[in-house]
């Protein structure tokens, strides 16, 4: 029997405990180009620990998933944040955990509205990227650099991600 | 009067002299996520000189702009490149100026398949971003930064870039 978890609206209150909404949200920080263009302003914490780290940008073409979502794994990557930039104006889904003494705790499940990304802190528990429609692609902006940057986690039991909203 | 520009298409080997080409043409790089998610792996030169240089992810959401266009002026950012990613599946404008003595030379402009963007490298002459659609709304990966990061140039006479193929 999987466990249910409901999806919750991305917010950047309730995202803040695992990282960055990219979003346009209230005024943009300043307007650029002779009028015609808004410039919302360093909205994400990047950080690139450990030998020879930097940031790199990388495209993820990913197969679509459906609700309700068998979660069955998540992992964590210790050594840098890793950004999600949607390609397309879908929304997708975002799952989190909190840490819990070296192991995920009970699992967040979070629906983007089109045109959110997000920047998961370094170390953070996560799904692996679940677009809810094709394409699936996205731009990654993520650690590029030497040593070991994936921990992952398998539920003894699955969790259930049902639409809660 | 203004003097015609064509566009062409985008490609790597056009686009080499200016930047990188940021899609998902070939194979991927490596398969990820139990086969389900083609990485596409670190596409673009990311280049923050100066000061207190580091890339940040910004947004920006720019009014869309139609064909034919008037060229009026383009610009360029001597401490840091500039990645353009379309946060929808739209066709943008790329202009693009090799630099001859310090001014901008002859324009380039180049239209973008849906799922591809662009880095600009540093110190490349640019048009300003140019959606051919609503909403016009892109990740923006650049230089966050102190120092004077911006050099415009006004053309005595405009370009009209037009629809080449």
């Amino acid at each position: 029997m999987a466990r249910g978890i409901l999806t919750e609206p991305l917010t950047r209150d309730a995202f803040a405990p695992f990282g960055d909404v990219i979003e346009t949200s209230g005024d943009p920080t300043m307007i650029i180009n002779q009028g015609k263009c808004g410039r919302y302003h360093d909205l994400a914490a990047l950080d690139m620990a450990g030998a020879n780290a930097r940031a790199g940008i990388s495209l993820f073409l990913s197969e679509k998933r459906t609700l309700p979502y068998l979660l069955e794994m998540v992992e964590r990557h210790p050594l840098g944040s890793q950004a999600f930039l949607p390609m397309t104006q879908a929304a997708f889904l975002v799952i989190v955990c909190p840490d819990d003494n070296g192991k995920p705790g009970h699992p967040r499940a979070f629906i983007t509205e089109p045109g959110q990304g997000i920047n998961l802190h370094r170390n953070i528990w996560h799904g692996v990227l679940t677009p809810l429609s094709d394409p699936g692609l996205f731009s990654v902006v993520d650690r590029i650099g030497d040593g070991d940057n994936l921990e992952e986690f398998r539920f003894e039991e699955p969790y259930e991600v049902v639409r809660g909203s």
